[in-house]
Parts: C-alpha cells; sequence; structure tokens
C-alpha cells in the first residue's frame, strides 16, 4: 500500500480535523499514484492480452493443475498491502494462467475470439461504474437500453414489446418462466404457490439444464418440467407436446409454459417453432423461446486437427466460427439468408437472445424480450422500493426500469452490443453470421473427407457433431469398451492445447 | 466499419477458399486497427473518467432529460457501421452524459468514489473475458473465489463453510431463501410447492425490498413474508419475532427461515443478531444475515451543503463516506473496532455481503456465504449438465463449482475483491471502515451546528438521518402542507448538482 501518508506530518498542518483517532481533511490517498498504476496496469492488458489476442503462437493457457497453481500464486489476503509493483506481476501472473478465451484455439464452451469495439465498451462500463435502476444515475445506458430492446424486438419481429438485460441466459429463461406464471394466475405474486394445483411447463428432451434450474429455484419443482420427446435431429415433436400437454390436463394439473428451444447445447437443432405456437394457441399456453446459443467453439476450421473434438453427451459438438473473430447474431435471426430457422418466432411471448456468446458482446450480455406492452414485466417484478424509485421526480419516471428486474444494481450489459453493433452495422453482424454457416459447411465437408472422422449427422446450423476415432480404434469393434475408449480422446485433446 | 477488405482483392489471392459465397480464409478483420482503436479509446478512458475522478471542479453529470438526451446522442443501430472516430466519439459523448460515480460529488444511492486496484482488476477481467464455471476454463478465478470465500467465513467467524459470488446482493438474498427452503424440505426441488403448507419468512419492516421480490419470484408469494415490528432505532425486536414464529404456526404454515439486516437501507439499523440467533436455534429456522449495505453516500463531510440532502421515505439519510475514496467492510466486519455492531453473526447459517458498494469493488461484487460444509449449496442448486460438469476430467473437478449456481455463465467478481486486498492489506480496509465512521460523527456534530438542519436520531453506524430545513419553512407550522414542501427540497437538490 503506497497510498499511506504519515499522520505526524498530517496533524502538524493548520485545520486538521481529528475524530475518533482518524484525520477527516488529510490526503489518504496519492490519485497521482493510483492513476500511474492504472496506467502501467493497461500497458500490461495491452500487451498481454489485447496484443496477443490473434496470435496462434501463444498458448492458450498456461496449464498448472489446483494445488500447484495454488503454490505459484500468491493468494493468501494479508494484513499489510502490497506495493504497486508486486500488484502489477500479481496481474502479470494471472493473465499468464488464466485462459485466453481471445485466442484462435480456444475450443472450449459458448464463445470465443475478441471484439474490440464491446471490449471498449466493457472498459467504459468499469471506468464509470454505473448502475441501471433510475434514470437519474445512468440516463445514457437507460437509453441504450431502450434503443438495443427495441431493435432486438425488430430482429424477432414483433410490432411492439419490453425487455430486460439479464445476469445470463440461465436467468434470463428464469424470467420467462415467471413471466408466464405471473401471466397465468397474477395472485401467485402474493400468495404463492402452496395450495394451488401443480403447474407444469413443457420444453424438449434436449433443451438447456437451466429449464431445470428455473423450476426448481422458482418452486415450481424439476419434475413438473415435462420433456417432449425429439425427432432424429433432436427437435421438439410437436404431437408429443401435444399428448404431454392433453396428459397433464388428465392428471389435473395446470399446465401453463411451453419452452421451445432454438439452438440445442449439443445438435444445435431448432424445435419447429410455428407449430408450437399452434398449439400453445390452442391450449392458451405461454410460449418462450430460448435462443441462447449454447455448444463450443470452433476457431479455425481450416486447421482442422484431431485435438479439436470435444466431448458433449455422446458426440463432440463444434460450432464453427470464423478464422480470426467470429459474431453470430445470438442466433441466426440477424441473417436474412438464415432467419428462416426461426420461423415463427414472432408468435412467441417471450424470447431469450444472448449476444455475449456468438455476438462476442462479452459475458454477460443477455436480453429476456417480451411480446405484452401492457407493462407485464413490470406489474410482474415490481416491488415499488420508496428510496430508490420515487414517483414524484422532476423527469418521466418510466425511465427508471429496475423496477423490472429481480436485481437492485444492474450492470449496463446493452451497451457493449449496442457499441459493436454501431461500430460494425447490421450488414457486419450479418456477414458474420453467414460467414460462421459457411464455415460449419467447410467443417462438415473435411470431415467427410478425412479419415477417421464421422459425422453424426448433417448439421441445419453451426453445430457440428462428429467423431474423431483415432487410429488405435478404428479397427476396434462396435461396443461398451470402444466407446469408453473413444470418450477419453476429448479429455485428451483439451491437454494438447494447453502444452 | 473499417475492417473490410475488397472481396475482389481476396478472390484473386492464391488458395482462396468460397463457401456458400463467402471466402474463408481470407482476413476479415484488421487486428492493428482494432488495438489501435483500443489504445485510443483507452486514452479517452483515462483522461476523461479516470484522471478525472477526484476533481470537484468537473461535473458529476452533463444533465440531460431524457427527450432532450435521445436527440443528443445517435442512438439507432444502422444497416451500415461507423467508422473509427465516429465511434470514437460516441465513446466520448457516452461518458460526458453519463453521470461519474466516482466523483466527490455523487451523491445518490449505494456508492461514489473509485478504488485503482479493483478498476484494474475488471479491466483484465473484461479483457480476458472469462466464464467461472469450470476450472478448465478458469483455473485463476475460481481459485480466487474460493481463498476470498475462505477469507470472508474467516471475518464471520465460522470455522469453515461454503459460498458464492453472484450478480447482485437481492439475488444473494434469493439464494439463501431457496437454500433454507431446501434445507427445510428438500424434495421441493423436484415436487415444487403445490399442495405443501404454506411456507413463511420473517424479516423486518425495514428490510430491504429484495426480501419480497425474492418470496415473489421463489414461488413462496409476499404476504408470506411476515415482517416483523422495529423499535425506534429501526431494530427488529426479537419478542415480536417470537410472536410472529408463533402465529404461523397456530395457522398452520411452516416457519423457516429468518433473515435479519445488518445496516438497514434508511436508518442502517442493526438487527439484534445474537437474539435473533436464539430464537432461530429454538424453533429450528433458518438464520440468513443481509448485510448488504444501502443508503446514500455522503462524498465530502467536510464540505456539507443543503444540496446533499436526499429523501427516502420520511427522512434524509445519508452515508458518511471518507473525502477521497470510501470503502467499508461491505460492513463493520472488517473493523476491530465496530465489528461489535454485528455481534451474534457467526451464528447464521447464511450471510449477504456485498463487497461493491462499501469497499467499492465495483458494480458487481457479491457473495453469498454458508455455514453449511456438507456441499448443501451443490446439492440444492445443481443440475448436473452433462456437457460442462463431466465427472471424468483430468484434474479435481470440485473445483468446478458452477453448478452451485443458478447461473451457468458467471463473471469472476471475487477477482476484484481480491486485487484490491492484496493491494491494501487488511489495515487499509480497517482504517477506511474506521475514517467512514469518524466522517459520520464528525457531520452529526455538524448538523447539530447548524441553523436549518434538524437530526432524526443518533446514528449508530453510517447512515445519518436528518432534514434540511429551507429557511421558507422554518418558522411553518407542523403539518400535511409542511412535509408536503419539505419532501420537494430533495428533487430540488439533485439538480444543484448536475448544473
Amino acid at each position: 500500500m503506497e497510498f499511506g501518508v504519515c499522520k505526524q506530518e498530517m496533524l502538524q498542518k493548520k485545520n486538521a480535523v481529528l475524530v475518533d483517532g482518524v484525520i477527516l481533511n488529510g490526503p489518504i490517498m496519492d490519485s497521482k499514484a493510483g492513476e500511474k498504476f492504472v496506467e502501467d496496469a493497461c500497458k500490461i492488458i495491452m500487451e498481454e492480452v489485447v496484443q496477443k489476442a490473434d496470435d496462434v503462437t501463444e498458448k492458450v493457457c498456461e496449464w498448472q493443475a489446483p494445488e500447484k497453481l495454488k503454490q505459484i500464486l500468491d493468494l493468501e489476503m494479508r494484513d499489510t498491502g502490497e506495493c504497486h509493483q508486486k500488484v502489477l506481476q500479481l496481474c502479470r501472473d494471472v493473465i499468464k494462467y488464466s485462459v485466453k478465451t481471445n485466442h484462435p484455439r480456444f475450443f472450449n464452451q459458448l464463445y470465443a475470439g475478441i471484439d474490440y469495439y464491446s471490449l471498449v465498451a466493457r472498459f467504459i462500463t468499469e471506468a464509470l461504474n454505473p448502475s441501471v435502476y433510475t434514470y437519474e444515475v445512468s440516463p445514457v445506458f437507460l437509453l441504450v437500453e431502450e434503443a438495443v430492446i427495441k431493435k432486438m424486438i425488430e430482429f424477432i419481429g414483433w410490432e411492439e414489446g419490453d425487455g430486460i438485460f439479464n445476469p445470463g441466459g440461465s436467468v434470463s429463461n428464469m424470467y420467462a418462466m415467471n413471466l408466464a406464471r405471473y401471466k397465468f394466475c397474477p395472485e401467485i405474486k402474493e400468495k404463492g404457490l402452496s395450495g394451488l394445483p401443480r403447474l407444469v411447463l413443457f420444453a424438449s428432451e434436449e433443451c438447456h439444464y437451466s429449464m431445470k434450474k428455473a423450476a426448481s429455484f422458482l418452486g415450481i419443482g424439476t419434475e413438473n418440467v415435462y420433456f417432449i420427446k425429439t425427432d432424429e435431429r433432436g427437435k421438439m415433436i410437436p404431437e408429443e407436446l401435444e399428448k404431454q400437454v392433453q396428459r397433464a390436463r388428465k392428471e389435473g394439473s395446470a399446465p401453463f409454459l411451453v419452452c421451445a428451444t432454438a439452438g440445442t447445447t449439443v445438435l444445435g437443432a431448432f424445435d419447429p417453432l410455428d407449430k408450437i405456437a399452434d398449439i400453445c394457441e390452442k391450449h392458451g399456453l405461454w410460449f418462450h423461446v430460448d435462443m441462447v446459443e449454447r455448444g463450443m467453439w470452433l476457431e479455425s476450421v481450416l486447421e482442422l486437427r484431431p485435438a479439436v473434438t470435444l466431448k458433449a453427451k455422446k458426440y463432440s459438438t463444434i460450432k464453427a466460427k470464423s478464422k480470426i473473430q467470429a459474431s453470430w447474431g445470438g442466433s441466426a435471426l440477424i441473417s436474412r439468408k438464415h432467419r428462416r430457422l426461426l420461423h415463427g418466432i414472432h408468435r412467441a411471448d417471450s424470447v431469450a437472445w444472448n449476444p455475449h456468446k456468438m455476438l462476442l458482446a462479452g459475458i454477460q450480455c443477455c436480453a429476456l424480450l417480451v411480446k405484452d406492452n401492457t407493462g407485464l414485466l413490470k406489474k410482474c417484478y415490481s416491488a415499488e422500493a420508496a428510496y430508490l424509485f420515487q414517483q414524484d421526480k422532476f423527469y418521466d419516471v418510466s425511465y427508471d426500469t429496475g423496477d423490472k428486474s429481480i436485481q437492485c444494481s444492474r450492470r449496463p450489459d446493452a451497451f457493449k452490443f449496442w457499441l459493436m453493433w454501431k461500430a460494425l452495422g447490421t450488414t457486419g453482424l450479418e456477414e458474420r453470421v453467414n460467414r460462421a454457416l459457411a464455415l460449419a459447411r467447410y467443417l462438415v465437408e473435411e470431415i467427410k473427407k478425412r479419415e477417421g472422422f464421422q459425422l453424426l449427422l448433417e448439421p441445419e446450423y453451426a453445430n457440428v457433431c462428429f467423431w474423431y476415432i483415432p487410429p488405435s480404434l478404428r479397427k476396434m469393434e462396435d461396443g461398451p469398451e470402444f466407446w469408453q475408449k473413444l470418450h477419453q480422446v476429448s479429455v485428451m485433446c483439451y491437454l494438447r492445447f494447453t502444452d
């Protein structure tokens, strides 16, 4: 700690105000030294992270096992602080031993690569350190969020709507579930679920695990998520949904929600939205679409190597992305060429969309969008805290959107998406989506050509599922031993990247 | 968009791979231009935000009403992207019209000021863009989170425990509520609340509004939060709690949780934790302590002016903080001098603690800490997603803590607290807590001396509640008109800061 100022020296100054042993009006911190520290650290960040982002010769990660890494890093927080040089060294070590998700060879879940615009937006956000609950503290960020939500709604195809950015797609799905429940029976907000019939919701058996988490957290119960059978491509079978809704009704339970998945975790399957919308309409069920894309990412399909296999369930799945930088529309919505995959999306009551994955807006950037424009979101979530949401302010308090959230402090996540969109334009985003799908197509052709690679199925989207069968297993018979050995391949591969 | 490369030019190159009209192996982005953009933007951030952070002569905010600000900012996202110079100008405008929460005169809710170490940690986080679910993608950040949680547990006074960082104190309170419910009846995770007796929880009538939000979200219902009367200082009255628990039992409902507040929003009151712990023990109730500090902040009490009044409920409340920089322990826990306020905290089953407010770790940095060390957190929250949490990895998968969370992608928020703690040391943090409370004491003495200021009550913590009565109202009789006019004072004051 270099900011300490000698107490004796301060006390000798005129007008020193001493209260409870503390000199109140003395400088407690040297802001110039603080600024110098930030400058020095920024230099390290630029050199070690940003400039190395597209350098394939750099390591993805200086891998260490947990116990070893604990020894290397000086994790202990002590009574006495460290000098700036030591703290800067800590910063270097943190970077050194962290996984570079920007790296062209980062093939783990969900995202990879760097977007310079969203990165700058995030730096601005951290420097300003705002919280978006009221217009008076976040004027710019609230207007930006409004503009981004409006634009996303336009792409979904709704005439109007509402929305909010949340800390993650899983949380967005929870929001939708709670909103659907509120619409079904507003009294639940005050009375709770006790004594009510069993609420039941429907999602495909390939849906994301956040459906179960949400059902558990919201007091609905994981058993009341009825999983609908999927076809051989991983898409929900509408006839099976119809059957399950009828089964729930016969049981005397209360069906209230169907969650369709647009881009499943493993196969990248799109549920047939239009047909599901028909069933929802018929039975009066809330129709939510989870288009929070998931899966692994392949940075450079042009350099396909055995090492790129990664295990997920029983097969490897890789989302193809551009060589240097990827940014998909959080879905195919952005691409005029590929948005047909989401045919029927405009009939949804709510949509979860994560620009932080394919669009590279940075963790976390996740929106829940709602078709309703009668204030349902606010009615469902508001608690009307008097200390934050006074109604007698000197501006239009409808801009104080914080009460639509389960959070109090909330980050301005829409801003990073906005700045990126401004810089690239819709056309720039669209080009990336098209490029990503072209890369997936290329990968498929490569897999077909190369020995030891076995395509699981023709992808309709960007998830390419295949097996890499190493030479030692190519002559082996299909059976438990074969599959056990094959599964080990993906684990071994990870090590290759970090060597 | 300056990164576009002429397609014709690329096609003429050897080995161009064209798929679906996309050239796959051409550069789609000039990373040097991207890096230059980041450098230019960082310069703006340093000059316009960081270096101006402690300059009282700068404006807190270039205030504009919503409709006017929309006109000024170019919010529309278009088909075509903007050039770097235009995007840099947008960054300048965003900064210009945003509220500077770092500013010495920022007196709105929850926090103010700048901490250079946590800021650097946040920059590192944004550049690396990690997600903390598995050790393989976030080795450093998961170990850091473990170390920070261990240290926080030490300060609470537990021998062991568990914990997780969440997107906000409200979410931490939800986690605790769900955890208490799971402990009360693990079957709820699968079966839900339907058909069960009415669950009831207890919190003081001065508790944070997140209790109601949580009860609503979790399907418990806001009416099943029994609000316990407080004394004249805003503290929960234990005898009233006892009565309400008995009332709930008589009604045939199922009491399961008591939420005590350590530092209420307005008065900064500390519920009597030790006595509440007795009642919880007697009745077998989960004991949660919400020590997510709230209220407004006073940057510079040495320059007390009428303008510092801000309305909350019926009185003004201001948390005193150091002149240049404030950082309290997220509570008084860090200070040997003041931790007596939290006497009995070690008896809690769970604690919500936000280092992002008083400790200035940056939005958001919020921990839920749990005394249980038998894996309750994981049992309660896990969904065991196969694509993320494989059990056959090549390292100890107990470090894959993501399944303790309701989130999938999760930010490494513990890191900013850790780097700050490393730099300042516990002593540095402690000095700030002591300083903040000394400032509060000074403010109280000033209020007593100055005409037109009326102290509401002697504070026990850092919330100083008082009225500023302007000259025009000083001779007026107490009555509805007087209060109506007095309430308007706080709204008018806000304008002063932004002029």
